[in-house]
């Protein structure tokens, strides 16, 4: 099985399925991820993918955001447990490999790819990476280390999502991302809530400051008031019933802010 | 076979996937029917699920638009002939589960989802509904009786599309939905139009009123014009030849509006 | 397998993945290449399908931009190779044919579809093309003059894609398509930049005249800045870096420019 990931929209991700069902043996099942993650932005890739891959069983995990295309950024292949990501080395595959590595009980695996003179300097995903999702995918995650193509190395771009310095009453954190619901993802875990159901919480930002409570549900506030809750992703998000966290709070990706109770 | 449908946006759709395919037996096909339906509203999603899901053979549809989401609200699963249906109770399922149902020669059976406590009370879609649907497919459309985790209930929450009120040269109905393209597709039955094609049909609306000519093609018109047709949903749409229809003829979904010939 | 490609947005495509999965034998694969080609142009279609298509082993590609929907343009099938193209009869399948057709050493071969009084007039993508991409699905791409629906024709409408004229220092073309990152791909052949990178290009268009470095990589130039690069399609595009080509230098598709060395 392949994931893809990118930032490519459309109609380009096509084109990158159509190298892997050409060149990948047996007849893999392909499963889009997102092909419109935020442009350009490997942190963001990593928060996302960190998040959505493992729901998944053993895959090869092509993901592509490259801000760094056609430069001599090397290519990567990271190994975790049955899992496989393949991208640029610009730290976004990091995270998630982590995660999945976690999972199994063990530490990921870094290896550059050998890479050829590709077939053009602006698409990568199609050119380079994709070939390299089908080798791994055919040597199996297990036997990266068998493949000629694939260098153990030392010398990758890590990269690691910044965390929250939180205490009792009051967390300083930062915004990681905002989906497409407008609710502004922060890096506070959520436990910072445990129990605080019901409270409001003093959220500060470089715009200003904006209280607002703490809730389970978004339906526990008018349409249109602001809440503050633990998302799906296990962090304290910034929100808006029926609508967005971000314009109401006053925040986008990377803006710090400061959360504090009475 | 599952299918997938909700207003999630992107990313999130893949973690469902990564549940099912994770908690399913076999090696299920998943086919997306949208994420991007419109939000929070579960007559829209109803309409649009009625309008795709019997193009199908026999799947689970996994159906998840939920302004209720992390309320006490349950999670329902709805058998129809072959097919069955998983989402939240709030009505959007029913009319869908009428159609596939109907075609099958038998009426929806509605079970409730026992439901353990979720791992979040943001994305039941996939912490509750994912699952859920897994369970039915393993076990099958038609052994839904036989599930320990589902309840045979009458006491779900029921919606039915409004009914047009039509006369021979007069209708009274309203808009149901707008589509990618602007079309405002009507409540209005398409045989209203039957054997009008080149008359002028005056479009009332709280706005003000147009009149456009019924024909069977958008082509039959100059590009920017104004038209009125049956729609592939079977019904009347308010359109314009390469243009928005909402716009020109000033309506949006759930206003009323009335036709009538001349 | 299938690939699908259209500009309906979304829903209608679910519709088209529910008929051939209805109607076509076996378990057959499908896959998206885009459903938001640029509304209403066969041209764009063509250029988009003959950049992805030839990525793909054999399949039937299902392609509907189809302006003419409803009137009586006639529908198509296109054999190339071990492929095989089903839609309108508007050109847009012609040049993805001939390029599937070329990779196989043959020429394409054109078949009008007889076609039954479809179940609408707005939506053949699902009531004429896609029952007609699962019976060639069946019989096979190289079967099809044995498909008792399907009669040889040479009167179809071809469509060529405008060629530039080139010379050493100078090149007179258009803009094909704008992309979704807002790069400016002209028909421009990338040979026209071979041995020039460092060099400035001036690029005259309707709105006037921008100077831009020919580069191998957007990050050649600061971030906001624009250039000119050979793109993936192999063609000249106008660009700029974490920016929009289209905006920078003033143009959007169709429209003719003269790039010029010193």
């Amino acid at each position: 099985m392949f994931t893809l990931a990118s930032d490519f929209g459309s109609p380009y991700p096509a084109a990158m399925k159509g190298v892997l069902l050409t060149e990948a043996d047996g007849d893999p099942r392909l499963v889009d991820v997102a092909h419109d993650l935020p442009r350009q932005d490997p942190r963001a890739a990593a928060f996302w993918l960190r998040f959505v891959l493992p729901e998944f069983p053993p895959a090869v995990h092509l993901a592509v955001v490259d801000p760094g295309v056609g430069t001599d950024r090397a290519a990567v292949v990271v190994g975790a447990g049955e899992h496989a990501l393949v991208g640029p080395d610009n730290g976004s595959l990091l995270p998630p490999a982590r995660a999945l590595a976690g999972i199994a009980g063990t530490e990921p695996d870094v290896f550059a790819v050998d890479v050829d003179d590709p077939r053009s300097s602006t698409f990568h995903g199609r050119d380079v990476f994709a070939p390299a999702a089908a080798a791994v995918h055919d040597a199996g995650a297990e036997n990266l280390a068998d493949l000629d193509r694939l260098e153990p190395t030392d010398d990758y771009v890590d990269l690691r999502l910044p965390e929250a310095e939180v205490e009792d009453d009051r967390a300083a954190g930062e915004v990681l991302v905002v989906d497409g619901f407008g609710n502004a993802v922060t890096n506070v875990p959520g436990a910072f809530l445990d129990g605080r159901v019901g409270e409001e919480l003093r959220v500060e930002t470089p715009e200003g400051a904006v209280t607002a409570p703490v809730v389970e549900t978004f339906a526990a506030v008018d349409p249109g008031d602001p809440l503050v809750t633990v998302g799906s992703h296990g962090y304290v998000e910034c929100d808006v019933n029926r609508g967005r966290g971000e314009a109401a709070f006053g925040v986008g990706p990377g803006d710090e802010l400061v959360l504090s109770f009475g």
